[in-house]
């Protein structure tokens, strides 16, 4: 049975390995595939739009996700059954929404409420060992989701606000979402809108981000673009991204997670 | 059978591939768990309290830490047997002494100085790889502790000096011992002297570090400070931390490990 | 079966993580060991002489290496067969070849081309994920190589250019290869050609590093020489490296991978 996990604990601290050392002490046999450990602090929208991406490629079974900043207040931790088996475990904040959408929708939500598939004492900051991991672990075991807690209604769970784009016939006004370690910047855009306004791979555009503007082409790939060129492409994912050929476009354009951009096709 | 897995080797480079390459080649079914390889670079201490912090958490096996300022020089090479069948590897000089004492004592130690079970010849600069990682995957694989080597007087390891607290009535002078990635300081001091100095959840205290104040709450977790607060909780692992919630203590405190942190509770 | 893992993918962000989550869909028992994702971004030579360090100590299986700064342009992608039952899997730009030498040398070279071994569709920017990846999943599998696509000449294949060192009588010229997190500097160079210009443990040198000159010593480890003193000593690998006793030559000399080193012996 396989655990994908995915957090915004780093690799610097033991956070990620007390929860796969806990993981293996409840299920010896799961293997866990570690999605990534290099979310943003406590950034839920970078960790719900990176789950949503990843896990269609992961086999089906148990996928942990911890990106948490209301550890020790309020907020609910779930289990959601998903059809073909799948099955998420996190914090009720949005992260898990997006990819379950992505997977077909949610067949059964559950809270996380039973202490007998938790460490106790739960601690008051480290639900990731204490309440997510043993749960996962448990589930990767067989035990029914219904186990661990009360179900809820999938349409009351927290859902997150993705920025919508404005596409207009010559003019789409975007956002990025997210930036690689390459600067390469995912915009909330899909290539059909992209297209929709007339931008086909070859294309010229100008792009601005705060108060400059620059110019840049719309490419298949790296490879068709010139070195230092900006290029306007439909990334691995299906997103349309920025990137610079032998480059980090959020560098050159100033930009993070959350700023806008604005794609101006000249006439 | 499991090894877990302590280093400060970072993995930026090869060489905590190169020691799992090393295990596997010689015990193929062995699941290691990499704990963390973040230790900051030679800083035994740091390593010794993250090992006794952790290991509880996980499976009973072999446990393998390497933090070595002194590869190449005089230091000996060491197998520990604890109880439950708990088995610890790494170098002599007290990294691993905590760890063992949080788990129950030593039942035998034993030098690591047969080269059947090293790889030959053993480099003058990684030990790692050519003495601790075949120790530990021999001892998986169910090789009697004895065979790695003569025994040793475990009243003879090297021991770390681990700084005390001061407490007194209305003071407490600790140490910063540990800086994680979200800035949160764990103090060598337990919730019990904390409260034996009438610091309860709630409580408002002044913290001195260098010349300057700061004012503190006493709090069982972020949630119950206002963003921007320093607080004072019992961590996950129920040592006394600073925190700052929704931000970063050592740096607001300008404190790194080592850092001297006096509490003061007024009258 | 073992799947080897080397890469420039970094750990911040998904790629290593998706490339294991596409490979435990299509080999759930293969067993990954991650050589390190460190890598500095698209230095093949970097990664090419990792590589050919650290895979004599790896499980014979399939050995997948990705640094590949010509995605997708017209390089080709490649599986090759050595002796012993290894196979290597990466792009055609001279990142395998070192290694290949270094095991045994090519039984049979194949371009990755059926699409029965490819995710579809193939990104424009993500073999990792789309070839090479389900490639090695295969091969591991027990899927024949010649299945993977037609064969390719050897002889033909990229080949990297390996600065190579200039030994005289009282005078070396060297060339730093690589740099670790520590600043030890790996230079192009055997023990066999240090000895021969008669720089033995205990030798005082000079260093011309650019316009600046050092003193060092060839030394059998950092515990013979004193801390803060550079010297130049046969590195785990069996290259010579520099490297700073409790510092950081790196820093120290001003270096990089690239950057020359010339060593004088003084008469």
């Amino acid at each position: 049975m396989f655990i994908t996990f995915l957090s915004d604990f780093g690799l610097a601290d033991d956070f990620v390995g007390t929860c796969h050392a806990v993981i293996k002490r409840i299920a010896p046999a799961a293997q866990i595939i570690d999605i990534t450990h290099g979310i943003d602090p406590q950034e839920v929208l970078q960790g719900a739009i990176v789950l949503a991406n990843t896990l269609p490629y992961a086999p089906a079974g148990v996928h942990l996700a911890i990106v948490d900043p209301g550890v020790g207040g309020g907020r609910r931790a779930l289990a959601l059954e998903l059809t073909e088996g799948r099955r998420l475990v996190g914090p009720d904040n949005g992260l898990l929404l997006l990819a379950a959408e992505r997977l077909g929708g949610i067949v059964a939500a559950h809270e996380l409420t039973n202490p007998a598939y938790a460490l106790t004492p739960v601690s008051a900051t480290f639900h990731g060992r204490d309440v997510f991991s043993p749960a996962a672990a448990h589930l990767a075991l067989g035990v029914p989701i219904a186990e661990l807690g009360p179900p809820l209604d999938p349409e009351a769970l927290v859902r997150l606000d993705l920025p919508s784009p404005e596409v207009s016939d010559a003019r789409i006004r975007a956002t990025c979402l997210y930036v690689d370690r390459f600067g390469n910047m995912q915009l909330n855009l899909g290539r059909d809108q992209l297209e929709a306004s007339g931008i086909v791979p070859g294309r010229r555009v100008r792009l601005v981000v705060g108060d400059r503007a620059h110019n840049a082409v719309a490419a298949r790939t790296f490879a068709d673009a010139e070195a230092g060129e900006l290029i306007l492409y439909q990334d691995s994912y299906r997103s349309v991204s920025l990137a610079v050929s032998s480059g980090n476009a959020a560098e050159r354009l100033g930009a993070a997670a959350g700023t806008g951009v604005v794609i101006e096709v000249p006439a």
